[in-house]
């Protein structure tokens, strides 16, 4: 089978990493000349809304899907026209917006931080007002990796982020004083049969992931992946997707989902039986979806700007090596790598290893 | 690092796919039109003789090294002389001819059957008479998956093995009367570190390998691993050596060596901790070597002409599909499943399972 992939970046690389060996054959669609999957199949090295390019994306391919939730809507509309185009473009629509992607949560039950669309300054000092600070302005397209966000402290913040937001339709939210911050990696077949992975818990650094650390019987799993089930649902979804919470207490507030294999899921391509990317094909193929299960104590430790050593970091014991074949540049993910041990104990001590190569 | 493979079969193909996490690129040069690991990098399509595309392919790696042990002995002059080429040739030299192999294993103490060298019928009649009934003649060189060997179980048997094969140098064997057929994955790195794979237990039909099993704790591992290294040490070779034997009681009998990544090491694609393609790529690269532990219980089923239903066979727990893209003939290997298991009895149900899928 034929899969084409919208982007080719580090996503689309690994979903062809996980798909040979299923025999299946990969296209990708990136304008980008240094696409890291480029190697790992045809690429189309063309605009995301050139027609003769998709056109041509579409006849060489049975399956479309993609790596990045920021696809126009005439790319989704395009070539969900030609060929089944998995997840559906809801999906797409329901994640690009904060707004329309909050109202779903709630519409379906899920507990949000308070928030409010803005479109003037007085509209943000309105919502400071009636929300209180601290909060949180953000665009509500194209942001990502802490990207397209102020924090407003009190009054005083209001017109500098305007300043530098108000450009943009943004949305004020209540700041959410949590505990820690976890993800739901959950996988859709075309059935309606649906597998979750153990929830991991994440730590940022300047808005970008840097660990996750997946958690074996959490107490808050089973509402992490109620929550899941109906979005899932809701959107008819086929394939994998994420969805990060906020924890406060025993209580789940609804960050963000995102249409496509996660970050935050990238242990599963060592610490579970069947990988993200994997269960991603699957879903999308019409193949029965694998199992999620945690094989041993596992953490995920994200490269940014470049790799450590490579032959220091291969000393350590049960440590995978994930590159991406990218050019080292400040605040840019190059890697990956994910660490297993016999016990949290061992795991711990490994992590800090790593992370005192990621310092040096 | 650019890494370039003489061969672009499933070998090639799983090498590369085990590589790109580390940041590794692959070039292949091979004469086949179809060679299934040409979608995972730079492709030259050219007779491993010729000398313009051997210099073409030196250009463009920093490494090379090879997936198959019929190398030409040209090529491998050609190539040494212009990249490092690892394994050293002379591990093909070694391989490539039974008798020089068999003469290998005797001057370094590792038992072999009865065998000698035959040019002639009157030889192989001798020979018959010598070392007994029943034997095994075999050509010297080329031969593989049982390809070039005759069963002689009595004086009647000589003329008509003499017809099929006496066109080539022979080698006839003593029959051992084995329990169990073998092999050891070992690994060494230039700077001598080596580490070896528990031993599988191997079982052949027609000449094929259809099912490896590793077994952690075998009583032979010891002698295994003793003989593998005087053999790494006396080629002073680097990368990964499939080693196998006949058991005989106690006793290990030499059978062959393959210097390279070897059908009997799949299994350690999910059932090790690192797989014998990283570690082999690990070594020739200079990086440290992984860890060799079985994680859990494995079995290896090869799928001989043709696939099973996909299907069907991901709906097996715990169940990895490696499918070569490989167009399905009679008795060509298309791919195999990684079975892994928390325990034995569940692995031989799950097995059982494969197998009933192959045979229907």
């Amino acid at each position: 089978m034929k899969i084409g992939i919208l982007g080719a970046g580090q996503l689309g690389r690994m979903l062809a990493l996980a798909g040979y060996p299923l025999d299946l054959e990969f296209t990708f669609l990136d304008p980008a000349t240094d696409a890291c999957a480029a190697p790992l199949g045809t690429h189309l090295h063309a605009d995301y809304e050139d027609e003769s390019a998709l056109a041509r994306f579409c006849e060489q391919i049975d399956v479309a899907t993609y790596e990045f939730e920021n696809v126009p809507a005439f790319t989704a509309g395009f070539v969900g026209g030609l060929k089944p185009l998995m997840p559906h473009p809801r999906a797409l629509i329901a994640a690009q917006d904060r707004c329309s992607e909050k109202q779903l949560f709630t519409s379906l039950g899920i507990p949000v931080a308070g928030n409010v669309s803005v479109g003037s300054l007085e509209q943000l000092r309105a919502a400071t007002r009636d929300i209180g600070t601290p909060g949180i302005v953000k665009t509500r397209r194209f942001g990502y990796d802490g990207k397209g966000q102020k924090i407003i402290r009190g009054e005083a913040d209001v017109a500098a982020a305007w300043e530098s937001l108000g450009s943009r339709p943004l949305i004020y939210e209540a700041f959410v004083d949590y505990q820690r911050e976890v993800s739901m990696i959950g996988v859709r077949a075309a059935d309606g049969t649906t597998a979750f992975y153990p929830l991991s818990e994440n730590v940022h650094r300047d808005g970008i992931l840097r660990v996750s650390t997946p958690r074996a019987h959490d107490a808050l799993q089973a509402l992490a992946e109620d929550y899941t089930l109906r979005v899932l649902e809701h959107l008819d979804y086929v394939g994998v997707m994420a969805f990060e919470f906020f924890v406060v207490g025993d209580e789940l507030y609804a960050n963000e989902i995102a249409p496509r294999v996660h970050n935050s899921g990238h242990w599963t391509m060592d610490g579970a039986v069947c990988s993200q990317f994997e269960n991603h094909l699957r879903a999308i193929a019409g193949l029965p979806l694998g199992e999620t299960r945690l094989r041993a104590p596992c953490a995920m430790i994200n490269f940014i700007g470049e790799v450590p050593p490579t032959e220091q970091l291969l000393a350590i014991p049960e440590l995978h090596l994930h590159l991406y074949g990218k050019t080292p540049k400040p605040l840019r993910k190059v890697g990956h790598a994910n660490i297993m041990a016999p016990d949290h104990r061992t795991l711990q001590d490994r992590v800090a290893a790593v992370e005192r190569l990621c310092l040096s």
